[in-house]
């Protein structure tokens, strides 16, 4: 996988017009570079320079305790330890490789493409103090975006099987709630199933699985609570595992039925239905070229047309090794989004579509799906979409 | 432990003279500045700004959804959420507090104090434009060395039990090792009991444990190999568990008789012995004030005096919730540890001392030990250190 993804690297740049691609870091099980992930696979000890360019090579510099780890994995053509400074081994290789540009890892709008730290970006600007090449560094945004957004065969099967697996533990959840159960029990209740099937939790197990319940709830991101579910009620849940290195993250809605009642009210129906519709209608319309900003305005003015307020977040993220896997999200253009809202989508990106409504006296509706963008055009859902509110018996 | 930290932080940022101390991220389960463990114990989604003043305040800017979950905690008297940007938030917050100084995640030589992105840097730049506090951001590099390296008595609670479960498995290794085994069987065997207790490895299992035995070994850092051990050679392991977040990072070295052996053959006890020896000289003149670089130079010394070559690293690192902690180093001056051979000790530090030295027809002779310095001077060995050449019989 390493190895696909560098030679995948060499042909974004190429097709960037982007001489040189370097990742440089220290200490990485302190904080690591995302990027790692693809390209290396293991951590390093001291300042070290992972450089991949346009015309093939892949060089590393690093520490001289590192050289043994990484020639085993067999990916650097070229590895150069160093004991004291990795300073004159990265000007002599640039001043041989002598790249027009050279990106690095960082990225004002995209986490994921934002691994390079301050101090490491100071270090750097003084190691190439007096050469050409500290005039030369550029953003590696668009090279990691590409890299990143567009998944192999193989990642593909890997985000498949993880957003299967996640819906079998959905259908499992069906089974546990019930009237009087708290949202920690529910969400312990998951907590409890992926961790007999050995799996890891997408993000953060504060609120992977959230669960958030009735009116006024707290909403995703939230801690659960000790609230109860109530006939009445909407209940919603966010959640994913991650497999292989892949996540998912997928939102489904049940509602408690009250007593006398054999179907959600009118009122949850039709919130239900017009979310639905706003999803499908983004899917449909979700194609290379498309830019992010319009995605999220289809499925929000959806819901203004019918009479439902805004959602206050964007409509879908990439998901990948990160469950917001950043580049060109379908985002609004908000500040915090940055440019990302402006980036077109390419084929084999994967996105969550999870526009939610709030019906004041039930709670909220989300639906959360991914879709994978087609060549063709018509993202194509990664796993079973949520056609039908998930209703729960009121007794 | 978080209200604990906070606390600590606002003396620090009182003993320092600096009025403010922000930490800025987002998307931290991405890439997390490793100080969000101390003083939030939570993930953030959106740009998020956590502000601690020397006059006690406590104020956190995050995205909206990021509120519950952070209120939960109890940590940050102020807490400010936001939709669309955190900047005006964030310059509002500012010119009510006008700090002369905001101290910032970023630092070129200790990894620890470098958890601000070079995008976010950025960021904040453009957040800042236009007021005076843009050109008020320093380096938090001192703030938060005080900060991780001052080890409450929980920390050093959590640290010892860290280093005697260690010890406990290194002694179960004594009982594993035999000729024949290999680098890599005695590694999985380390990896099971750690499994088998339910902890987590103290740094990345590809060299945690890291095995190295015999003459022209790879060395720590690399990964064990299928080399097998045999009779006349050193063996050595470096490993650590993590207790409570708190990581263990010792070296123990064991040799192999041959038949007719009794006792390790001359040549590798005077090894042994100086080896030991640089150990316990650094350890008696490590006290509060020493500099690193001074600490590094008595056992390089020692070592030179003895007619050994010196290490190519430094003699020792601070231990914390990272196994490389950041902060003042037992360092030389090599470029690539940058200021941190010249930090003064402090009392309540946990350093590491690892020395080591090749004997060639048999291997490396390493002992890493771990040290807490005392406010009197003469710094206390965190376990039972290694007093002896731990000898396995040949047979």
């Amino acid at each position: 996988m390493i190895q696909e993804k560098i030679d995948q690297a060499i042909g974004i740049l190429q097709e960037k017009n982007i001489d040189a691609w370097m990742t440089f870091g220290r200490e990485t099980a302190t904080m690591r570079d995302p990027m790692l992930d693809f390209i290396a696979g293991m951590d390093f000890t001291w300042q070290t320079a992972l450089i991949i360019t346009a015309k093939g090579d892949a060089i590393a510099i690093v520490g001289q305790y590192d050289v043994a780890n990484l020639e085993a994995r067999g990916n650097y053509r070229e590895i150069i330890g160093y004991v004291e400074s990795i300073r004159e081994d990265l000007r002599r290789v640039l001043a041989r490789l002598d790249p027009r540009q050279i990106a690095v890892n960082y990225s004002l709008s995209s986490p994921t493409a934002d691994g390079l730290s301050a101090g490491m970006y100071m270090n750097l600007q003084e190691h190439l103090a007096g050469t050409p090449y500290r005039e030369r560094l550029i953003s590696a945004h668009e090279v990691i975006a590409a890299l990143r957004g567009r998944k192999s065969p193989e990642e593909l099967r890997r985000m498949k099987e993880a957003t299967r697996i996640t819906l079998e533990i959905f259908n499992m959840v069906t089974n546990f709630i019930r009237p009087g159960r708290t949202e920690r029990e529910i969400a312990d209740f998951v907590l409890r199933e992926v961790e007999n099937r050995g799996l890891e939790l997408a993000w953060d197990p504060d609120h992977c699985p959230a669960v958030f319940s009735g009116p006024g709830t707290a909403g995703a991101h939230a801690t659960p609570t000790g609230r109860t579910v109530q006939p009445g009620h909407l209940v919603n849940m966010d959640f994913g595992v991650k497999y292989e290195g892949y996540c998912a993250d997928l939102q489904r809605t049940w509602y408690l039925l009250r007593p006398g009642e054999s179907a959600p009210p009118a009122e949850v129906q039709r919130g239900f239905t017009v979310l639905r519709a706003s999803i499908d209608r983004t899917a449909a319309a979700l194609q290379p070229g498309a830019l992010g900003k319009d995605m999220d305005h289809i499925a929000r003015q959806h819901l203004l047309d019918n009479g439902y307020a805004e959602f206050p977040h964007g409509l879908g993220h990439q998901v990948g090794r990160e469950v917001h896997d950043g580049g060109g999200g379908l985002f609004p253009t908000w500040e915090k989004y940055g440019q990302t809202a402006l980036m077109p989508a390419e084929a084999g990106q994967v996105y969550t579509i999870e526009p939610r409504l709030t019906l004041e006296a039930y709670g909220i509706v989300t639906i959360e799906e991914e879709v994978v963008v087609q060549k063709a055009g018509g993202a194509m859902f990664l796993s079973e979409p949520q056609r039908e509110l998930w209703v729960i018996s009121g007794e």
